[in-house]
């Protein structure tokens, strides 16, 4: 079953479009309890998770074995937010660890380039029935200086991206959710062949609600899920809005 | 003491510009004693380390905890080479998680930009006494699709790159070892206020002599001695070239 197939299943059986970023910053030594109480507290209501370097940089893959198991019982996709940029050898070096420890997914940044870069990483975590999905459109103030930007032929590198994520053969995009104008517009590049998944709702100030209507197929929760006294009431709030 | 001062302070006592790449692709239960073993035989006789996720992917900062320690041991310079490319939050949260657990560097990516992205985080391992050290060239074929594209104005990103590092703060930059002749290129944007390091070599098809004798700093030596047979002997080999 490829990636998108293991995520629309989840989300159908648990009627949410939500994906979990577990996201803290309390200190190392009850960080790694609270991600899994709030991952055992919406287990049920979310379609998948999102691990970033909040857990992964501090406890690695082998810390994190209550997480992955947690996920692979209830079969939520799991997917590892690297924002994987590396040469090639390097790229399938983490591709390899993730499959190895029951990751599902990665996010790349595609600025790497695709031959020696991220091509052969596609390739390798689709063996493996796993999804790679690149960063195409952000929206904090410094994309200005990146996403934003335009080359020589006037193109703005965003769209370049979402070209990229088609003809590379990533299973989905990261379109910011503050974007929402941009989400039609990378659609129209993308088509079907990429999911579109939205970050930023909530604390950085995008509505769930919004990002669906516009488009999207996923939203990345974080920090109005980590951080509310009752995470099951807020995401099943968002799964009713 | 700046990174900076730390890196040439060790430099200078181990009589060494190599920074040993701990990259390895051994077998999870073998691959940490072999990135030791090979720390170990080699630590009189080098600059500094960096690991990338062939390490801190499976093990983690708490999983390092023997590396980590034959470094301050040492006082070897410990990077950790995470390309770091996210939002100023998290940027943050795994800049503080470096500090916590040992490390005196990372490696960024500034293609995310400044504000809302790297700046906060530059100011922050500098309170750490760390150092931040951008990617600026980088010569794989397919960063045809990333450094070496030309924006609007015809200017290419590795030089609005180079000179971020520059005026964003940065202790260094990493330029290809296979660009020898891009070196003196960026060290006319950078000036003094950057260190060069140039990975790539050996395994990559650079020398260690031709970079140095290029300009570069530093640079930094992964397969040639993580496979070598007598890694102390290779290390030697290369202070002595």
């Amino acid at each position: 079953m490829t990636f998108k197939e293991k995520l629309r299943q989840s989300a159908e059986k648990h009627g949410s479009k939500v994906i979990l970023a577990l996201d803290f910053s309390d200190p190392y030594d009850a960080r790694l309890a609270k991600a899994e109480k709030v991952l055992d507290a919406t287990k049920g209501e979310i379609a998948g998770v999102k691990v970033n370097h909040h857990l992964i940089l501090p406890y690695g893959l082998t810390g994190l074995s209550t997480v992955i198991g947690i996920c692979r019982a209830e079969r939520l996709p799991l997917i590892a937010d690297l924002k994987m940029n590396d040469i090639e050898a390097t790229n399938i070096n983490i591709v390899d660890s993730l499959t190895a420890y029951g990751f599902d997914a990665v996010i790349a940044n595609p600025f790497v380039g695709r031959e020696e870069g991220l091509g052969k990483a596609v390739e390798r975590i689709h063996a493996n029935q796993g999804g790679i999905i690149f960063l195409v459109y952000m929206s904090h103030k410094g994309a200005d200086e990146g996403y934003h930007l335009r080359l020589e032929d006037g193109e703005p590198i965003y769209r370049v991206f979402a070209t990229r994520a088609r003809e590379w053969g990533a299973d989905g995009v990261i379109v910011s959710a503050k974007a929402t104008n941009k989400i039609a517009e990378i659609r129209g590049i993308v088509g079907d062949s990429c999911l579109i998944l939205t970050p930023g709702v909530g604390a950085q100030g995008g509505e769930a609600s919004d990002s669906l209507g516009a488009g999207a197929d996923y939203v990345i929760v974080g920090r109005s899920l980590t951080g509310s006294s009752d995470p099951l009431k807020a995401v099943r709030a968002l799964n009713s809005s």
